[in-house]
């Protein structure tokens, strides 16, 4: 199996992620924080370890400001609708994922008020709309780093310096770009930084979670047992424990451990460099092929190593399937969670197949794609 | 190290639950429900196995109605925010886990009242009194099966008789039963059970989740990607999905699903047997040691495998360390993230030390157990 489904999660992951969430299980895994025998503070370490390689990672500088959920949707949930509250105005783009666009739906039934831009055909955003979307009640803008359609990335720097004039929150969401992409909090205006563990930063699936900077205050999505002030019936306020309720992943987060030291020990624009190489020749080598619409930037500079593309206007599922099915070329298919980024590039009613490559992609993955891609566009409907 | 702290989570797990996870991880873990590609196909198949299992397990018709969460806390502030509104009022038991109790206090802020019915002395709850705290507005009771701190069993069957005599929601947190006690949701009248993977059912940490009764209708915590109707910007209201957005902990119910396949290999009876077996032999052998305070009803058959005492008015801290630094005893001290649990035993300043059994462990170290706390009782207080 030839996998290039990466931006929905990273297969396969280093070896030593394998070997750290079996040890954990093995060896270790009481309940981290919750008692204070061996096993128990081991798990806690080995928690608190993970929480400081993700500081480090983003540049935070307090551990405690790195929180750990189920997963990016879980982080985005508490981001959204911990600091908004009836009467606020949201701002984002056309561009993001379900995760982003759901809450905010659901949120506009409590009042809360949205703007959705609309980039433009390739997913980039343009500043001015997003300038003279701000109004009176705005309180926060989000958006993705990078597009999980067309991997587009946007212009987080400035989105940050606009939303710090006009004292507003900002919240990023990075699960495209986590482990690929250098993302540093204190470089660039960001309030919440919601990730993902089991895509750039190559950790297990079922734990996701957020950097929240210092002194910016949501309100939890859960609470209960935090092992701490467990005689109040009230959550603490202290972080992490404040947004961290019931037992963690413990393997899980032992797993990402293991996947960001492998990010430290390659280099994270080795890794960068490789995936975006590959995606350069993929790209350049699937240009040239009659029928095949590439949606997007069509510029590695611009865009996470995420490709959509059709064979004309045949179905995205049926070509996918293809792919799968003679090649042994895992893609995916259809809207990706995201339908107004397919309406936004002109993919709405037929999606897209995606091609998104990992580090552990080859060169001679690619040239197969490649091939395979030739073969189908030149195959009749059926 | 000899682990009594299997009410926290269970530890070790069975070989089986390793072999799950690892297998999972590097042959194919891909995102379930996502794609239509092979590996993507086999995850899916995997994460709908291990709710057809639960679904099987508590006697629930469709597995659909199997919910995954992050943990059991995850699942009962779903379930608990998911039904009631502004004015509802709720009943619930002293001996209950700040999981229960904190998002109700939560709750009171946004106008829902609660009644927190005081348990005896030994944590049993008196049902005239549940009877009597039903009033015009009340909409649910919440109780815990057992509870984590005197393993004091609840009447589920009776209190959910009350539930549907007065058309209310009854809600059970099964966090120390579910894996070693039957429960049956065709037999008992229970709206929405939650579980724990960890404990009982003998899976890694990182999966939690809720059986929900069909036709009962909760807002979800969460909305978010889902894989399914990926064309809609609305939450879809079909089962599963509704409850479960973003990329779910695939490793973590892959395990889960052969730890429920171990309880069936063995059999739930001899994994209580067994338990409740070497728990009274605890109990009797502890209940002739001089100056020990056992809490709770300190007969097996009323109490799941967990006793809590304490040594005079020693620090439970104290005892639980010397335990754990002498004797290699793992132990949890303190107030279990149930405060009013130890108000209602007596022990809510001096917490008590917690020994919490599991199928693994063995005769020899609950006779290594005795004489550690033979030998601490004798000690002088330091």
């Amino acid at each position: 199996m030839i996998y290039f489904d990466n931006a929905a999660t990273t297969y396969p992951k280093p070896e030593s992620v394998y070997q750290a969430v079996n040890r954990c299980m093995r060896d270790y895994c009481a309940n981290p924080g919750r008692s204070g025998h061996k096993l128990s503070m081991e798990a806690g370490r080995r928690v608190l370890e993970t929480r400081e390689l993700l500081a480090e990672l983003f540049g935070a500088k307090k551990s405690e400001n790195i929180i750990f959920t189920l997963n990016a949707t879980d982080a985005l949930n508490t981001a959204i609708k911990g600091v908004v509250k009836e009467g606020d105005h949201i701002i984002t783009t056309s561009m993001e994922h379900n995760s982003v666009l759901r809450p905010l739906k659901q949120l506009e039934n409590l009042g809360v008020e949205t703007t959705i831009i609309k980039c433009n055909m390739l997913g980039e955003l343009n500043l001015i709309d997003l300038q003279t979307s701000i109004k009176e009640n705005t309180r926060v803008i989000i958006t993705t780093h990078a597009s999980n359609v067309t991997g587009v990335l946007m212009p987080i720097k400035e989105i940050g310096e606009i939303a710090k004039q006009n004292k507003l929150l900002y919240i990023i969401d990075s699960a495209q770009t986590a482990g690929t992409y250098k993302i540093d909090v204190s470089d660039i205006n960001v309030d919440i930084l919601t990730f993902t563990g089991h895509k750039g930063l190559m950790g297990p699936q079922g734990v996701g979670g957020f950097y929240v900077k210092e002194g910016v205050n949501l309100r939890q999505l859960r609470e209960g047992g935090t092992g701490s002030m467990s005689e109040s019936l009230m959550q603490p306020e202290m972080l992490p424990d404040k947004y961290e309720s019931g037992t963690p992943n413990t393997p899980g987060i032992a797993g990402l451990a293991a996947g960001i030291k492998f990010i430290k020990e390659i280099g994270i624009d080795k890794i960068r460099g490789h995936e975006e190489e590959i995606t350069s020749y993929f790209l350049k080598q699937v240009s040239e092929i009659d029928d095949i619409i590439i949606y997007g930037p069509n510029d590695i500079k611009k865009q996470a190593p995420v490709v959509s593309l059709n064979i004309k206007n045949r179905a995205s599922s049926e070509v996918s399937f293809l792919l799968d099915n003679q090649y042994d070329i895992a893609t995916r298919p259809g809207l990706h969670c995201a339908p107004l980024a397919h309406q936004t590039i002109g993919s709405g009613q037929q999606g897209a197949v995606r091609f998104s490559f990992g580090y552990f992609n080859t060169w001679d993955e690619i040239d197969k794609a490649i091939i395979a891609l030739k073969s189908i566009a030149k195959e009749e409907c059926f």
